[in-house]
């Protein structure tokens, strides 16, 4: 069993969905040691999230961005946590909607995603900057 | 440390939640090779989800599948990605939702699941066909 | 490759958001016998979840329930899993919603949580008890 993890930045986004599988599988060159195994991608961040979704057309992006603002929108009355602006608690609510961390299989050195499966970093600041991944790869 | 990988394909089902733990744990002898580990399931798809929830009462399936709609409708005025039908948009959200992998502990041989947990597969498509998961199991 | 699992239970808690980041962590004492690996938190239950979100303000914690209080809610007119109580369905859907499953990073001893990163347990159950959860940890 290989055990791999490294500590990637991913360039500043706009917010919105974006496709971020090119960008976190060249710091992945350990990927052909692995025959049989996992990758895990941690997002070290509360107001940003990772997911996996169609990785063909670009509208999809939007429709999802269009639709998290609907289901989470800003400046609900109930909301406290309002110093940091009010795209903030929004975004912690979307972040942990989507979950921050993804488990993609392995197989014969290459990511085992479906044909139209894409990672999204899904960056719900405004102004978020660069974020922080910890790649952690392993199998056999 | 073992590490076991396989693809299968769920048979297809009508748009809704269905429990689908036999199913994948028919496919899993080396289950009772793994004293303690995990079990990886990812489903290669773009609109279909996996989750756990209740394996008990048949109305949560359906329960779930009636908040979802609500949650998610077909025909918002700011979808764009409209081509693939009025179920498809929704369904893309719906998978991020739920997430697209499952990871559960493997104790002496058995998943290591609660008394009232099964495994669910959320089919988002009015039409989705047989659906493909690749199932990791690892540990000692 | 070193594999260790455990089961623990989290003292029973109020409807809502807790941060549990210290009563998982005091049951993890192999985490230094780990360079590089991952944590694995699984909840046993289907009406509460855990995610990983802002650990500061506890207003956040407030927030969070008050908004899945708005996009789930009690008493939707479509429900008919009812005969548990009117927190018992939305509790399901709520859970599945975060997730049932944490993956974390493990580097040099500890876990690799960003700065503002703290694990949460989302009870939505008026009275959900202790909860279980199944701890596995591995890596080099």
């Amino acid at each position: 069993m290989k055990f791999f993890q490294k500590e990637i930045k991913l360039k500043a986004r706009s917010r919105g969905f974006h496709i971020v599988t090119d960008e976190i599988e060249k710091h992945l060159q350990e990927l052909q040691e692995i025959n049989a195994g996992i990758l895990q991608v941690f997002i070290k961040h509360t107001s940003a999230g990772i997911t996996i979704n169609e990785n063909a057309d670009p509208t999809v992006l939007e429709d999802f961005e269009s639709h998290f603002n609907e289901m989470v929108p800003e400046n609900m009355p109930y909301y406290k946590h309002t110093q940091e602006g009010p795209d903030d608690m929004p975004a912690h609510i979307k972040a942990s909607l989507l979950g921050n961390s993804l488990q993609i299989p392995v197989t014969r050195g290459k990511l085992n995603l479906g044909t139209w499966q894409g990672i999204y970093l899904a960056e719900h600041r405004n102004n978020g900057g660069a974020r922080k991944l910890v790649l952690s790869l392993y199998g056999v």
